[in-house]
């Protein structure tokens, strides 16, 4: 069992993306180092200098003194060093299924996370710094939510998860904001009968329950 | 040499990274297949049904059939399988380089890809379209766009590349968006000396300028 540190905070979307990929692994056990984003300990110098360049959470630290930031980049480092062969993270030797996970990595990237971690802002982490919401913008996040589900649901129609039928992190990366959105509005994922059996199946995952219960 | 087919369109910010991706390799020739978004071609049902599940552009179909979306993962996709070994992708056997090309691909798309895409449909393709550009918003962009510039500067001036001391894929990432913001406002990545070093470099890349003169 190897411990590594994440420096993070447990309400943060990205920091349980990280800890949601890690609980999928066997050999993995994160020890969150709290930032306190409330008193600007993401700002302090020190911690832009030595841990991240633009000032934001989480930042991983490896037990061998790596250090890698961005949630998904140091998701697919765990699996690539911690848990070889997983099918949560195909090879580029397999051209195939490393397209096919390329592709389904991508649409979380560009269809989901814009309206999904906008509307969560909008909704939820604006307002917690005193932001007013506005509503037209909401509106406009989840008519695109909407839109982009039909995606979803024609890709879903022909396979179990979106990256074929296995489920790997393309899936998994949707999970933090896919519950908020799921909170803030229970009908754009459960529309269509096979983004919500989806959803359903994939946020129901042991990881995920625990990435909710982080303790520190 | 093979030839493989890509569903786009020339002035197509995507449909470009993915040309610029296949210039960088030795042996791959794109046959670009026209899909006239003015006419709406990309929202038929059988472009749906058959290529591209969100209606959109551009969609690689290989010379063994396989069809894959999403610029990123299409050029990821072609140098896997056709330019194995290239520094432009890393293999994720080399867990260093590996993690330090995927913090520098998620940061493109995390911290460059959102303002800069909004900045263009703003200023470009809105007006285009025959919307009227809010300048609020474009303000909004560009400040955002100065302050990610920071952390570029910081990671740029320890390192020649985003993921080290080699160009990569996520360098080339940034070529089609990057170039419009450098059209609207050439202050934003010319303002920091080794921000603008990198840019001068990747910008100035042979396979960059064969992609801003695609020949249908």
């Amino acid at each position: 069992m190897v411990t590594v540190k994440l420096y993070g905070m447990p309400y943060s979307t990205c920091t349980k993306r990280v800890y949601t990929t890690a609980q999928e692994l066997d050999d993995v056990k994160v020890d969150i180092v709290p930032v306190d984003l409330a008193s600007g300990a993401h700002k302090d110098p020190a911690y832009i200098d030595n841990y991240h360049p633009f000032g934001i959470i989480p930042v991983l630290e490896d037990e061998d003194g790596t250090k890698i930031y961005e949630s998904r980049a140091i998701s697919r480092y765990l699996v690539a060093k911690y848990g070889k062969g997983s099918p949560l993270l195909p090879d580029s030797s397999d051209i195939k299924a490393y397209g096919q996970f390329e592709q389904a990595a991508s649409i979380e990237y560009s269809s989901f996370d814009p309206p999904a971690s906008s509307l969560a802002f909008e909704k939820v982490f604006g307002p917690g710094r005193g932001l007013k919401t506005n509503e037209e913008l909401v509106k406009k996040y989840i008519d695109t939510l909407n839109a982009k589900v039909e995606g979803y649901e024609r890709i879903l129609s022909k396979q179990k998860y979106l990256a074929g039928n296995t489920f790997t992190l393309a899936d998994l990366f949707h999970l933090p904001y896919g519950a908020m959105v799921n909170d803030l509005d229970p009908s754009i994922l459960s529309s269509k009968p096979h983004v919500k059996k989806w959803w359903d199946d994939i946020s129901s995952r042991e990881s995920w329950k625990a990435a909710q219960n982080i303790q520190l």
